[in-house]
């Protein structure tokens, strides 16, 4: 039986791998790799210098693949099915590598940036697959520091206050409302800093970008205050390097209740 | 300076540790243990095990203190004054064990469970003793696997289903009503079995006690057949160990939207 991993491999600090991670990374055959087509070579080479670092002797192949252009103009409503399309058409690339580069007897893996928890798509596609029936295989998740974990550790504070709820989001929902019945928000996927729309409320954030990388930006702060700056950080890292991935937490006032 | 490292040590499984952590582990001088006074022997021996594999040679000290009695009757709104009563009381100790234990340029750890950033009250207690500015340190904090990330992936599902919310809460919380504006919810510290208030609801539920240890117990399905079930085994499982630590993931339906 084919077995694969997907392998949560944390949000850019490799020594937030696991000891489990390391010990799927060696038993591992066959990495498949999505290439995402866009300026994230930086990601892509984070992944094999990990296997290089962790697997020597490099008794592996990496098999790699092109990603489907994902229509990223859907806006409302159209969304959903976007995204379906996407994952189908993922599930047959997907599907494709397996059957034709993994042996029966073999073992497969996934690098899965952060946690696979978190708006990852690979536990989706391989359910996917797997309920089509034309390629068999038993899969395993080996979670991930997520960048949501990373944050707030290097803001060294916590995600939810004493006793009380957190909520983690995206960009696109903020920008529809602040969340009901939390105080405590983590912000991820968001392209438009939908938390400019807060900066009159009592809420302080606690942004991060590249976290875990040597690029690694922090601010914190109350929004008011912080919100230009981070306009501004942000403009310029996307800026120098192409591209950028930031995640916050927006935690409203009062400060204990 | 004196340094102090606040290491999330995971929820159960000791090879989710991450390198950063045993990296953390291996220059400290001096662990922090409080000692529960509860049957949770299993998990300071759990703590002492990581130790012995991590950092042969055993060149550190271990330091025990007794954990202030928590007011568990408080409920209500009395139950945030309470917390912050045990919080100082803590603080205290932590403060002594500090000053009295550390010397002025070594490095101290308090190992956490899970993750530091969720219902842990270890980066509040170091804020607090800083606030007070009897003793100086400085303090990093090293995430880990919570038992949420731990949990949905040993169920192989995600937290969050494609672009929509998750929310992560108390028992205590559940029982005052199905959180707002999310279908997507993680309980913790629940003593009181809260979802079966919403058996005769569309949602699944994905529960695990123990998770990550050799006692680890999973059920899932929909939650009015899974509800009696969790409830047995619950039930027989505390009997047995004297002691239990559950999470679970309630997903309301429609399965995707
Ligand atoms: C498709 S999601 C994947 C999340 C990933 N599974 C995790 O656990 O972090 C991508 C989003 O994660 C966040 N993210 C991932 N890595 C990050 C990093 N190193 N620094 C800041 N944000 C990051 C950003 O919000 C980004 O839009
Ligand atoms: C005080 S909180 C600490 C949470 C911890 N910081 C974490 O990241 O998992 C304790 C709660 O965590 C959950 N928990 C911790 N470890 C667990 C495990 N191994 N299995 C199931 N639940 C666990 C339970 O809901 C328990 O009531």
């Amino acid at each position: 039986m084919r077995e694969i991993h997907v392998i949560g491999i944390g949000a850019g600090d490799p020594d937030q791998l696991t000891l489990q991670a390391v010990r799927a990374l060696r038993s591992t055959d066959v990495f498949f790799i999505l290439d995402k087509g866009e300026a994230k070579a930086d990601l892509t080479r984070l992944r094999r210098d990990m296997l290089d670092t962790h697997v020597p002797g490099g008794a592996y192949r990496v098999v790699e693949a092109r990603d489907p252009e994902r229509d990223r103009t859907a806006g409302g409503p159209a969304y959903s099915p976007a995204v379906g399309d996407w994952r189908s058409a993922r599930a047959d690339i997907y599907e494709r590598m397996i059957s034709e580069e993994l042996g029966e007897d073999q073992t497969g893996a996934f690098l899965v940036w952060g946690d696979p928890a978190l708006y990852d798509s690979t536990i989706g596609i391989l359910e996917e697959i797997l309920e089509r029936g034309r390629v068999a295989f038993d899969y395993d998740v080996v979670p991930g520091i997520s960048s949501v974990s990373a944050l707030v550790a290097r803001h060294r504070t916590g995600l939810n206050r004493v006793a009380r709820p957190v909520q983690i989001t995206t960009g696109r929902r903020l920008a529809e409302g602040f969340p009901e019945g939390v105080d405590d928000v983590v912000v991820m996927l968001d392209a438009h800093q939908s938390f400019r729309a807060y900066a009159d409320q009592d809420i302080d954030i606690y942004w991060g970008a590249y976290i875990g990388t040597p690029d690694e930006i922090l601010v914190s702060g109350p929004l008011a205050e912080a919100a230009p700056r981070i306009e501004r950080l942000r403009a310029e890292a996307r800026e120098r390097k192409g591209w950028i991935m930031d995640t916050y937490l927006l935690r409203r006032g009062p400060a204990e209740g």
